[in-house]
């Protein structure tokens, strides 16, 4: 690979993408465009725009972008319409968050005629490989650069020097290191690292950052009802609101029960396992209403194919797969059947839980005429029960008979 | 089919199966003989035997089993071990019952002589299904009757009419109609009908019987270890315990936290949805424990594969194809996986939630070492990761270019 | 079901058909619709209407129509995009040509105002329940009528004499019995049935109507060009045809060189083993050469995703739920994986085999920079491969140091 | 990696793996143990022997083996089993082979306490993939050395001059390249590479070698029986053989008949398609019989998940997974299935083609009775077909009621 000219750089404003800023223009002497998003992780982004001028980037050089509606939109509704979950239990909230970064960067790649993205994400984890696939994916001749499996900076010590030689600043909280490492975005916040690595210990109560504990939460259960269009959520008890606004809302229900939390150790698509927490407040919500929503209005067909095709398309949301075609035809699938998912569903909030307890639609495929313990009027012959069992066990007949001779 | 001449029926001892009882005799003018499982449902069954001689069956026709154990170990704990879960959230509490019924009415048919046995599911639902298939899968010469597809007793005043006519006591309690109709066992209480055949109307408190309410359960968190071997639970807290035994201390500690409830619209085999309140209290324990010692003990190739067969596996229990070879072969992968899922889970439990917080075994393949943020020793090289991206990009290099060489 | 009133009949002029007509008029009494479809059968349609009139359905009842260019437009080509292979072998020629056909009785029962619609096929075959699943899946009002399964001419002898006593003319030929039954379309001719009932005795050659036999096929092979769009035949050695002029050119092809035989032992959906003996010349060559096209011009990811949904996909159509949301949602996921399944494929035709020789498309996704023996010029580090392997092989490390410590 | 000490070469005693012999003598300076096995390639060993004394390899460090047998027995039928076909097409000739290879050059190393393998496959294939997964999956503390992803002898010239420098016999007809790369073993011959390079050239004659061409096969069918025990081989026209001898048999046949070429573009997992040529002649026709005998023994449920689990188990064995648990757990469910799968199967061998023409068993499923197209004697009731259609059509109903109801 040849040296990079301009390269653009996912900036959060914090010490380690700084240093890499630096890093880039002292290694490669590169021009370096700064993309800063809000993601929704709940940091002001001004701050991100005055450390880039100080640290040498041309004002026209500094993209700073508010993607909340996007991001919810386009990545993580799509997402929640497979009821998508990762060996079982999680809700893919970081991952889900990688291709709509690297998509802006190689856009403002080109927009800047930069040759190069760079990112900040270790050579150990998953997030090197969903910014590196969707960067390839989008643009087959750009470079990426990711520091982190290049340089030598490899201890807490060299990298603070690195800053302190090339004059980046340092908050003092940054001097020592932090317990442990995190993420956050509209959709969750996770922690790894440091005092989690202990998969036999549980993780201290400070960890959870997001929702308050169980514990702590109301005493009094809340109920609340979330309106589906096409499998999306567009209202919280009635009121219309834009998908990162249902997303915000929803946080905040969540947060205030202490609801989506999860400690859980997942296998990497590098190879290995690691132990992270996850708090998916508004997500864990709204994965329980969009089932609730699914149960009447998604045929079972439907339904049980969309969950023989879930386990795939977690995980190639989870090893960064997103813009792939495998991932799009999966899409195409589901999509096609949120046609009808439309409705009301109302949820119970209680200490750590959200629990569907009803739910209603003019779309519902539920007949209480044909399901009555009552007279159904005619709605459902049980006789013909006896023609549907003895077909499919005509099969099973055959079998045992066979069995039977050959014993 | 030809008249039956001695048939073998699941009986409870409840109003129902004793209105078949008589019915068999009146309509078939066949011996019957009764067969009465303690799957622990938490009834006396004694009852059942004097009712059932009351009602002309000979002593030695008059089969009581405690197969509690039997149910757990080769019905609820090979299920467990694939994680089971039909539509994403009902544990199959009733669906894993019915076949070992089954067994049992065609191994006492094929002791007693009986050509044919019988049972009281209606011909609405799912259960008929499962007893039938199992049934000609164990034997396919077997005849079956379901009453409640045959007769004309079809409203409750013509059933209450028969059973006085004949002389079946009645409880004062059953002259009324109960307000939804329950099924229960040692893993789940399920409860539907009357009062829930409305989803958008919430279940109302009462039906819920094996669980306290969260609001109600203790207002401090309760931990649990549970230790697991070739995926069973074996020990609770450090005492090795019976497969039942197991399950009837899970079941208390859920009892207790108000652990395991569900409120669902599920798709039936035979083509309607139902609603259904179901609550198991210590499955949902055992199912979250399963999941979090499998996070350290099962490498991610088993567990994705596992993860995809699930659904099909789940819907195969279901619709009753439990006695199938194609569940056979799914048991078959799912017992290979399970060799070293051992080690112990520890569990919170609080408030209707429980919540793997830690865990351990001997046959980890969890790693400190490549996974630490920290110097890894040599452990992993970060620079494989390169190679790794670089060669999962490359089908989607090839297809960025082509599509924009297309354009 | 009440009596129907109107019935829409799938007519096609033969013995057994004109009898059902009869039976329909003399039965229930009702006004009898004619539906008559050529799809590529190779019979004359114009007797059919012939014999309807002089069976007293009047004229404006008697619906005759070419359906070709819609059956293989709408109904062959998007099973062929899907590679659809029924158990490894079958084409699922008489399984797809069903759902158009109940589409059209549907259609022609709502514009003539009929209450049901009406089928010639057995009841222990596959084609009733594709009829009706079609049927019902169009219209859920709609009553069918499936004669086979409650008049009682259940004999030859039966039927000949309720033709004879109701002037049915009867053809020399068919006083005998045939000495296996027939279906055909322009996709595939199955025959089965009588002397072909044994598994274990070799079809008579006879059977074979639609190929030559292989033996007596030219002794030169023959070399064509197919060419595709999206996924569809458009073109045969350069000249575009229609999509039933595409097939109906290939059956040609096929034909002469004896492709496309099968002798096979299926599955009904119905619970039984049959044996059939089908020839798919066209087919057969089509699916060779869309192959062809794949292997250049589909991406492994979304072709791997096709081979895995394909069983599924085929056993829906072949159980008769082509008009059903699943097939719906896998079409589009198959749909959109062809948008660049584009170019050209030759291929060798010769005594029973079409072979692919040759492929190009300017939408390849070949490289012959990548595969190169030859200095690949940079296009590929085989470094890079160290990477790729070692992190591929690391759970598997980590499974084996685990392993041999527990020994 | 630190420097190897011993090592354990797949040694083949051509020139390519003599240069590595001699290479890693001189590069790394560590004794070198070579193994050659007898895959039933089709070439002498002893001459291996020879040559490796020749460069130096002392006697009790010379491994030859015909390990034939232990390939069919335990990888092939295995394989076989499963109808594996990657990508629709291909039988996974070399794929099977290479995970025999490194087993016993693990267990080579483990004898002879050697502290590396090594194997002469590129960095741009499959193989080195497969082998070395396979290594690391037998033995995580192995090293793997692979050559040509480490030397510059990365021309032809500097081959020959580095065998030259080093005293390598130089065969006269390796002075000049071949015109496309082999690989053979009992199950099948591919070719690669240089004149194959261009997918859409037809290959030309000689690169077939394992195959007449059809053109030249006789101009008589020949028919064969197999028998099958448990889903394997056992005999041909009634004589039986040993797994090995079977398949040799089967290659003869082929051969003789012009069967078992594939020409065909495929996906590597190194993320490139390439183009080869197939000849599998025993195993095509072992793939057709094994179909045959599994149509009246598997039941539906059974071959329908073999099916939809193959496509995984194929590409697990491409992609060089052999050793994992994921395959492990298919063959436990594969092998699960083939109890049963015991019989006879015909074949006609016409001219490029295998073609099932009868199949019988003592265990098959096939029921004349029910099938029958004459009186069935009460086996089936075609009435029951009512009741089978009438509920899988419900939820079909219910859904076009709903959407009627919405438009």
């Amino acid at each position: 690979m040849s040296a990079p000219k301009k390269v653009v750089l996912a900036y959060s404003g914090g010490l380690d993408t700084s240093i890499i800023l630096k890093w880039l223009q002292t290694e490669y002497g590169c021009e370096v465009v700064t993309f800063t998003a809000d993601l929704g992780q709940g940091e002001e982004l001004e701050p991100a725009r005055q450390k880039a001028e100080m640290l040498g980037i041309k004002p026209e050089n500094i993209y700073i972008e508010d993607v909340r509606e996007e991001f919810v939109r386009d990545f993580v509704f799509p997402m929640f319409r497979a009821n998508a979950v990762y060996e079982g239990l999680y809700l893919l909230g970081t991952s889900i968050a990688r291709p709509l970064i690297s998509k802006r960067l190689v856009e403002i790649a080109e927009e800047t005629g930069a040759d190069a993205v760079a990112h900040g994400a270790t050579g150990k984890g998953n997030d090197q490989v969903r910014f590196e696939l969707s960067a390839y994916a989008l643009n087959p001749d750009i470079k990426v650069i990711a520091p982190w499996r290049e340089w030598d900076l490899s201890s807490r010590t060299k990298l603070l020097d690195f800053a302190e030689k090339n004059q980046i600043p340092i908050a003092k909280d940054k001097r020592g290191e932090a317990p442990f490492s995190v993420d956050a975005n509209l959709l969750h916040t996770s922690s790894e690292g440091k005092v989690l690595e202990d998969p036999a210990q549980e993780a201290p109560d400070y960890v959870y950052q997001r929702t308050v504990h169980p514990e702590d939460a109301p005493n009094e259960p809340e109920f609340i009802d979330i309106t589906f269009e096409k499998g999306d959520a567009v209202a919280i008890n009635g009121v219309a609101m834009s998908p990162a606004t249902v997303l915000t809302e929803l946080n905040e229900y969540g947060r205030k029960h202490g609801i989506g939390r999860l400690d859980f150790v997942e296998n990497r698509f590098v190879g290995m396992k690691s132990r992270g927490v996850y708090e998916t407040p508004g997500g864990t919500i709204l994965l329980e209403a969009h089932r609730g929503i699914e149960q009447i209005t998604l045929d079972s067909g439907a339904g049980h194919l969309k969950d023989s095709l879930m386990p795939r398309y977690a995980e190639l949301i989870y090893n960064g797969f997103w813009f792939s075609p495998e991932r799009e035809m999966l899409q195409a699938a589901i999509d096609k059947s949120q046609e009808h998912v439309s409705g009301n569903v109302r949820l119970k909030l209680y200490k750590g839980s959200a629990f569907t307890v009803a739910r209603s639609s003019e779309a519902s495929l539920y007949s209480e005429a044909h399901v009555t313990f009552e007279d159904d009027a005619g709605a459902y012959d049980q006789k013909d029960a006896q023609g549907f069992i003895q077909l499919n066990a005509l099969r099973l007949k055959l079998l045992a008979a066979r069995n039977r001779r050959l014993k």
